[in-house]
């Protein structure tokens, strides 16, 4: 098959989990290949497995008939190019560069969400969030901006699309639902306030098949990874 | 006129020369707004300045005939679809996608270069140059990564391209090179060792007539802002 994606384990790899939830929503065939994330040190059999797969060592990557494309980003447009009928961003150009606009953010912005609370899918991890939410400004500043962000692009929306679900943020389902995934698998294991519409938006995204196939098998992983771990003993 | 581009303090705001280089480099005309940089607190003259224009409050923003488009990535791939005569991105598709793979590495990565190097080009900062180079192996291991990787791209090109110059990052000019251009600020304002025909790239992307605008118009600004002058306590 040409098209390879090779990924990180599902229940942590938040970077992974965009372009693979893009490509089986977008019912694109690939091939996964996942690397476990036995450590992020030079020789770690992750590293190694790496080895003239990425010039980076890191994941995702995606493997184009022997051509590496690194960087989800990057493996974003790369994919809308190359299935231009799959309309992966949106049609419209102003809502187009509006979602270039917040996946871009998302990429480099939000460190806080990021830092504090890594993705780990089969946790719970209630209690965290609420002395993470009471204890770090930076943490609540950067979900103001996401429901900002959120807030504003759903209100543009129908209440209701024609399948009678509710909408994605740009109507149907783009590159930038599939970019704020992981971002909603964090809210889900943090429990972090949000407004009930919000709440409802990230319910549907991990109610998406292609998530829904992401979670099952992240449940099914049943690793534990103490660099991965910061609030976990253990399973 | 339909394009305007609201950025930073010439001297410091490494984001926005990005689009301001692509721009004038291209020869594509656009209006400047130069915000200065008083403070990044809510109550600044900055932050005011941004209101209603950008929900992020940051520069640089592209505003085409009252739409606004923001992150340094997005303005490009929407300029790049907007003038695509001018061919910001490589023609080729592998070499765009690895163009695009090295534009969104360095928009999410590179973090010790960018806060241990703060751009100043007006500076001269070579003892601490040498000081970050000897203590912060974070650095060391960014400008290996950097290396390689302009060196593998660089190893593609045509030593002369057809009027004689040396070769781009993708041969001609493209996005690629005006995202690393506040790197080579950076490499200049720090003097990190680089083999001579990285410096030899930098000193082209210096050169370029578009990039010496931008240190022209910063050299002349004479602005010091204590919170981005971690060095220095003066000019
Ligand atoms: N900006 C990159 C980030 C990729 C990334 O950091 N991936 C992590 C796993 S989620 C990784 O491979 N880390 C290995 C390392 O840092 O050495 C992208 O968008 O793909
Ligand atoms: N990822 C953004 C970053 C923009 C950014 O951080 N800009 C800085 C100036 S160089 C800024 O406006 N900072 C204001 C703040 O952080 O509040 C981009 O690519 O445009």
């Amino acid at each position: 098959m040409a098209l390879k994606l090779y990924i990180g384990n599902k229940n942590y790899s938040s970077w992974s989990m965009r372009p693979w939830v893009l490509l089986k929503q977008a019912g694109i065939p690939f091939e996964e290949a996942m690397v476990r994330f036995d450590s992020f040190e030079p020789g770690s059999a992750f590293k190694k497995s790496l080895q003239g797969v990425s010039p980076i060592g890191k994941v995702p990557v995606l493997v184009d008939d022997g051509f590496a494309v690194w960087d989800t980003l990057a493996i974003a447009e790369y994919l809308a190019e190359k299935f231009p009928e799959k309309t992966l961003w949106p049609a419209n150009a102003q809502a187009r560069a509006r979602a270039r606009s917040v996946c871009a953010e998302l990429h480099s912005g939000f460190g806080a969400l990021r830092s504090h609370c890594p993705m780990n899918i089969e946790a719970s991890l209630v209690d965290t969030g609420r002395l993470l939410w009471r204890d770090r400004p930076a943490l609540r500043a950067d979900m103001a901006r996401l429901c900002g962000l959120w807030g504003e692009l759903l209100a543009t929306q129908p209440q209701k699309m024609p399948d009678g679900s509710g909408p994605m943020l740009f109507g149907t389902f783009t590159i930038a639902d599939a970019f704020f995934a992981p971002v909603c698998m964090r809210l889900k294991t943090y429990q972090l306030p949000l407004p009930a519409d919000l709440a409802a938006y990230v319910d549907r995204v991990a109610a998406l098949p292609g998530v829904q196939a992401w979670i099952q098998d992240a449940l099914a992983e049943q690793d534990f990874l103490d660099f991965e771990e910061p609030y976990r003993l253990g399973r």
